[in-house]
């Protein structure tokens, strides 16, 4: 493992010596954050600038006028299907008097987007304003009225998968290239067609450091000890190289079937892409999809899939987000900070559009494996949390099981200054 | 609408052009704070200060040795009716060692004011101290006995009416012209005197910014789509200009009955005194008090009212209250910061002093209506509080129905510096 | 008292004098602490640094793998008890990914310390590292590895209470003169053998500064009007002076009683060592132990008592702690700051080591009488805090009862600069 100490733009050495501290404090590759960076809030930001983040599919917005809101540092946005088809992110307060325009986790706004409190409504399609009660009727088409229009936040939607951006210098070449890596993977399913719904959808505020939930999703060695429910599913060795020979066996049969049926399973780990990791994980036997009991989630189909495979197609998405598609739904993760010492971790179950409820699926049923999983997860991230607060804290080193943590860190050094 | 920017004491012009800001960082009449002076504490401390506060009336403490407890910003005081019949304001902490002296949101101390604590005594008309268990004999009457003493802050009675400071420089002539302006509408009810008891009070910690629960408050432009328990007692046009033909002659039919009755009900809206709007609002036919039933409040009548009259007496007073009053009861709604993030909503239901709960009144039947309606004022403001937040906020327009938002912000500007 | 102002190394004069200041900004003796001492974190640290701290006992963690995780400031520690019998403090962090290594208050770690993380694991004697899974073989004994261990924190062993420093300088001198304090009293317990349990332990963090919970702690003089359950124990005289004649012969009674017995029962307050103070006191006639009903609070007698005596053996050790010996069990409390805002309290019950729940002894019978002495306490304490806070705030005095306030005032400004 190599130990270059990366420090803003500046190679130091193969030590960092600081005199008289008694803690590194600058990272070094192979380690995870120092806690200067670990609690650096203008850097989170920084990075929410400069790159894309996941905050969705089509999935969670699929009709006219639904609704998702979602939180990024001290603002709450929201993502909007307009009356044209496009999904857009708004910035969720009125331009009168400041209240959230929409007040649900996910909902559905009417013909127009109007305000709670004193009727504003804009339109759909821009966040221009509409109409406001009460100002003149020249005040709509005033300047101060055309001021009044919801800010736009850039929004991109790749193969149905929504990515959004605070800032201007995003680079657009970052969107071509995931399209490009996602669409073979992601385009049989028509995920940026209609064709799905929302069938639910969760959020947890966590007491965790955004950073601590990124890297603690970036590896699965933590899986064999603290994820029991999810290793009835999948071999603890599948996430850790998959060098047991017992699992290669599997693994080589699994690839075999999904050659017959057309499914890509080439394993894209962050090379082609450096915001991009994808997999394609064969279950154990008989599991038709991520349940507990191995039985389907949901009785219709989904894009490519015209019987049960056991297996998954997993993307993980560099800053915030992991996602695994199944033979019959969809379950996204994708995490935002609300400021160094919380972040909110959002959680999507997307299903066939025509999947009924009671009928094709149950939602416990559906949703049990990454809810178990996610409670585990968030307890993990609490705990190194409290870890990184303590004045002992010192930077650990990452083993080569870890190395997409290492990889991790060193893009969000990058990208974050 | 005028359009002049005040800025300290500096009008700086039509439009305020800030070098680089991506939003306006100075207040510009006619739209809402910007978001440096709804956050800036230094500011509320100042007008608290400056001005005078309503904290309540006779009726909360109307017997020697009642008391009610509140807090403004990090400090904690209470009314106390002495044994001399005056109502006094006293920090509530114990020259000891610092414990609350009355722990109860309202209370009776017996003949002294006692420290839970270790039993420091102190008197109830002057909060000198009386008695300080195991000090020696000679403390009390030392200077350091007299240094002891609790410290009173100014408080000023209207018409039974509370009004406290911070600062010692609070004009006396504000108290001289709410005195004026008060006693033709509020002496009837010789709130003043002996006549009144607590039925209800209660209070709740916000989550809120004080100048938007303020500001919420100053129109009833939100009322029709968040109040639809108050609409069932009065017209929607009633708050808003009141300039719907059906409402004029509804308040000319009102008006006059008012007239027979030698009930006043010229209303005054800031006009006469910056501090205070009067006005007289008919109810609809068949409510013969604020209850969603229409059924009286209580079963005995107050101050002028000889028989029920379908109406409200209700006053708006700078900076932080409204008030009710009806034919059977008075309900007051004061609001004090903690912080620039957080403040209290006090709500007093006041009754004739006679009545009896479970006879004459029934404590859910006599609060319901504001109870209901503050709570939807609440998550309101909330809401504005957290737009307040984001990075996106900018001040929005006022209309011409959201005029006394404006005289609120104009006032604020003025006595907080 | 004395009025000498200690404002660091500096004796100021009889009164201190700020040009313009409201309030007193430096420590009078015989006052409590001005604000600025009382809220300044930086100041509570260098105590930690400088001092010893009372954080159990070997009851505590009787057995080998025996934990107890505690906070100090935003640190997690725990002591552990090796397989050589020697009981240490060690970080609670992991190396590798700074997870909690024990989650629970207390617990058992079985042969070693094992991560729930990702199961790196620690020798319990040492906390070196034992086995670091995924990384490469060399790299438990590599200069890595070895930098991997969790830091010992310094402790000492006094007769088998524990005590812990943060800071390398806490004098040695310091144990030894606690060892020669306690070893007659705590001694014949054999509390530094095996011979106990924990029969019950509990935590509550408290919103009120630490100091406040300290000085609280220091006098008995609130117990009267705030310990109705205690006084059924013990006369109210008892923790204030002892003069009254009723009590000065019920203790010179008892006294002889302790002298058939050997039992020590001559006071040392603060005297021989200005961390402790020592005190038998006797119980009311009829109580056994420190149970509400006065019934022993477990059937098997424990140290130098062969039967039941009515009377406890106190400790009240500086700068956190304060602990009772019974017949039949012994209860500790001690208190660590958080910040300057909060601190927890932590509360042992223990017994004799074949003592059998449900049988010799009941959880809820054995516990309530701290229990509720304590909780009545926090109310103090959070009341003071808060008065603490007011703008109004001023020291005030203290009695000669409260003596041992201004010891532990004293003791603290000389020891936390």
């Amino acid at each position: 493992m190599s130990k270059k100490v990366i420090m803003s733009d500046q190679v130091v050495g193969e030590h960092c010596s600081v005199q008289g501290a008694l803690h590194q404090d600058s990272y070094q590759e192979g380690y995870s954050f120092p806690r200067e960076v670990l609690f650096d809030k203008a850097r989170m930001k920084r990075l929410f600038h400069n790159k894309w983040c996941f905050v969705g599919t089509r999935g969670d917005v699929p009709d006219t006028g639904s609704y998702l809101s979602f939180r990024l540092f001290e603002n709450s946005y929201f993502l909007i299907h307009g009356t044209d088809g496009v999904i857009r992110c708004m910035v969720n307060r009125c331009a009168h008097q400041s209240a959230h325009l929409v007040t649900e986790n996910v909902g559905k706004c009417p013909a127009k987007i109007m305000c709670p409190n004193h009727q504003w409504t804009y339109n759909l399609d821009d966040g221009s304003l509409y109409h406001a009660p009460r100002m003149s009727d020249e005040f709509v088409c005033s300047d101060a009225g055309k001021a009044s229009s919801l800010d736009n936040i850039k929004l991109e939607e790749v193969a149905g998968m929504l990515f959004m951006s605070l800032g201007e210098g995003a680079p657009d070449e970052d969107i071509q290239g995931m399209r490009e890596l996602l669409d073979p993977y992601v385009g049989p399913f028509h995920l940026d067609k209609e064709g799905y719904k929302l069938a639910y959808h969760e959020r947890e505020v966590l007491d965790a450091n955004w950073l601590t939930v990124m890297i603690n999703n970036r590896e699965c060695c933590h899986c064999q000890m603290n994820h029991k429910g999810l290793l009835k599913l999948f071999s603890d060795s599948s996430f850790n190289g998959g060098r047991e020979p017992s699992y290669m066996a599997a693994f080589s049969k699994a690839s075999e079937r999904w050659d017959d049926k057309g499914l890509l399973w080439k394993e894209k780990a962050f090379d082609e892409h450096d915001c991009c990791r994808i997999a394609r994980y064969p279950m154990k036997e008989g599991f038709k999809s991520t349940s507990f009991d191995g039985k389907p989630c949901s009785a219709m189909l989904i894009g490519p899939h015209k019987e049960y495979d056991e297996g998954t197609l997993s993307f993980w998405l560099n800053p915030n987000a992991w996602v695994h598609f199944t033979s019959d739904h969809i379950a996204t993760n994708w995490v935002l900070p609300i400021d160094e010492h919380k972040c909110i971790l959002y959680t999507s179950w997307i299903v066939h559009k025509d999947a009924v409820e009671g009928v094709d699926y149950e939602k416990e049923h559906l949703t049990s494996v990454w809810k178990v999983t996610n409670s585990e997860d968030v307890a993990l991230c609490r705990s190194m949390t409290q870890g990184a607060y303590s004045a002992h804290y010192r930077p650990g080193p990452f083993s080569d099981d870890e190395r997409h943590c290492t990889q991790f860190c060193n893009w969000y050094m990058k990208y974050s200054r």
